[in-house]
């Protein structure tokens, strides 16, 4: 951020406050108060569906989909998993499902379906297909023991039907809405049958609760700057498009996580900052041109991870024909370092805010690792919500979805 | 377009000489004047290739990449392709480039390297390494008889090194630019390999060349009334951005094409509408209440494709405890057809102004064919040099991806 902008810091300890007595603020207790007993649970289930699986399928769409995606992504957990994931129920494409049921043909699979009521439209006629397929492999009774429901605690289609037919269940806490509920059962469950070490993925969103939300150092935090510059940048100086950018291919879902966050928390009352996302240095080749000189009322929210330890190196040739003997013998991550500083310096000179979100873990061999993918998604739900009471806007509902839904259902012969 | 505006059909015609006459205007004549002996040639070392490799690895960026995997990604290419693609050198990420190393582990393959200079930085040097693999299994001599260079014609390093060591190659005309080069051997070449259709592409851009562009009938034609539409909304309606959206997940990669020929023509002179994309159902659950509630200066494009001949239908159970009677029976293909029809009549009546893009293939399987997606290919490109000229900015430009480029070498240590 170029400009110094004042934050209000008793106004960022008065947000903090508003998110924890919020009905829906559950999210902001988890990484302190995680029930030991639920993460037992989960990592039980976990290693038995791990045990008899090939396959989880999870069915789920929206806050029940983009976060566990985004870490199995990022984590790069299709390679190592035992058992790996397959997504489902995420659209309303007959192709898409063709697809995973072709993948589970002759395979041992489990399905996680992730719905509050069970009625949602998509990953309802997912499961009734799903289902089908689980019932003609394993029989009814074998069917039901392979069927994980995260659900309602108490009420709803898909509780109703867990409870009437045993399955096993998991609770999607009544005060963690959609797009805050990774770090439930809804993303924990499926990622640790992945593979993927839920602890550290908690750790890390402890770390950030403890370092950016000091109440005596809020002027140390990157978070508090973040939310605060975002609103600013929109507010006073007009800018009404997001774009979230990073060097790590790895990320590609994230962004699609964070694009549901931002957008559906503060796209109300016909405003809000519109979120969009891109991979350098892919895009800097098809968007570049646009961030360097299209309109100026954007800015640019770099996130920074650690590098990976065992990098490709350019090798040495014999000649120069192609002129790169300036790289060579350059670890690509020391490339992917200065063309980070070099986009940054050239987007600041061509007239758009950036921000750096740089999120480190010297241990991880990959750089990208559950300590840090934990810590920002804690990170960006804090800032998200705060962000979002800056708006003036309830962080925590979406009530615009439901108008094409409505229209849907009447198109549909639904009651 | 509730608005009924008026389109200058004389205008529209003068930009349409404009295009031919342009240096860079070449792409434009490609439908009906592909030249003969080019297109056996690519079916020719296609085959051959086919023949003894199970992946052939695409080394690209920007233009020499996206467009190839747009098409890829949409025919689902890689569930029939004898020989697959691999697409490698489009990031700096050394992770992406050692998961296209393990998959080519013990496998026959070949490279397809595409760059009209061969110094551009990502693709050079992944052709280093991948070289390097190339060489370290088959030999110096074997490794030269695998690599296909498609580059420009007469000078530069790849072209140079191509001719020096007897590699088959391809041309990048000079009157292609980058981003407009897809039905050019940039993407024919690998398409061909991977078993698309590539005389369907062509006559799909054929077709779309002479419905949409009949001199005689502009005032029928969606692609003149598409891009004097999006002017329109952003000249007079203040409308900065556009958001493309398809109930086809196949789309997902064609939107990253359709991201960069927009956004990297129009955005220039620090204005231009900021391009971004959708896939539903999906993203109605994400950036659903964004696009329903969120600021109104946006626009929403609707591609719609054929439904597939035989889709999923919803099972019948015995009991509607998920409250799915509505749906029972139903095909996957007739519940998106409403959702489609819901979701353009929510958004209008939210205040934002849609534009659909229906592009039919009756004999088509899957809904998704070689025709279709050459019709979609020439309507964009088209679409998008006539908005930007309405814009005042040159289509076929990029000035601006050097300053980041420039301030990199430096940092990097290039003369």
């Amino acid at each position: 951020m170029k400009d110094a902008i004042n934050i209000d810091y008793a106004l960022s300890a008065e947000l903090i406050e508003n998110i924890k007595k919020d009905p829906m603020g559950d999210w902001f207790d988890i990484p302190d108060n995680h029930s030991k007993e639920e993460l037992q649970k989960i990592k039980e289930v976990a290693e038995k569906v791990r045990n008899e699986s090939d396959y989880l399928v999870c069915i789920g769409i929206g806050g029940s989909y983009l976060g566990a995606r985004a870490i199995y992504e990022a984590l790069d957990l299709s390679e190592t998993a035992k058992c790996k994931l397959l997504f489902a129920g995420n659209s309303m494409s007959s192709r898409a499902l063709k697809k995973v049921l072709k993948k589970i043909e002759g395979k041992d699979f489990s399905i996680n379906v992730i719905s509050k009521s069970g009625t949602t439209l998509e990953p309802a006629i997912a499961f009734r297909v799903l289902k089908q397929a689980l019932i003609d492999k394993y029989g009814e009774e074998g069917a039901k023991k392979r069927i994980v429901a995260t659900t309602d605690p108490e009420t709803g289609a898909l509780h109703d039907e867990a409870k009437k037919n045993g399955y096993e269940t998991f609770e999607i806490p009544f005060g963690v809405g959609g797009r805050y509920s990774v770090l439930t059962a809804v993303g924990l469950f499926p990622l640790a049958v992945a593979g993927c070490n839920i602890d550290k993925l908690l750790e890390g969103a402890r770390n950030c609760k403890d370092t950016q939300l000091n109440l005596n150092a809020l002027e140390n935090s990157m978070l508090v700057s973040y939310a605060f510059s975002r609103f600013y940048l929109y507010d006073e100086c007009g800018c009404d498009t997001e774009v979230l950018a990073s060097f790590e291919p790895n990320l590609m879902y994230f962004n699609e996580w964070w694009k549901q966050l931002f957008g559906e928390s503060e796209g109300k009352n016909h405003q809000g900052i519109f979120p969009a996302s891109v991979i350098y240095s892919t895009d800097l080749h098809s968007l570049g041109q646009y961030m360097q000189e299209g309109r100026r009322n954007i800015f640019e929210t770099f996130i920074k991870l650690s590098p990976e330890k065992d990098p490709l190196t350019v090798p040495d040739l014999k000649d120069d024909s192609d002129g790169l003997a300036y790289v060579e013998g350059k670890a690509f991550t020391e490339i992917t370092d200065k063309a980070l500083e070099a986009t940054i310096k050239a987007h600041d000179a061509g007239g758009i805010s950036t921000f750096t979100i740089e999120v480190l873990d010297s241990e991880s061999e990959s750089g990208i690792s559950e300590l840090s993918l934990g810590f920002l998604i804690f990170f960006f739900e804090t800032a998200c919500a705060m962000s979002s009471m800056l708006h003036g806007v309830n962080p925590f509902d979406q009530p615009g979805v439901e108008k094409y839904k409505k229209e849907m259902f009447h198109l549909l012969g639904k009651e």
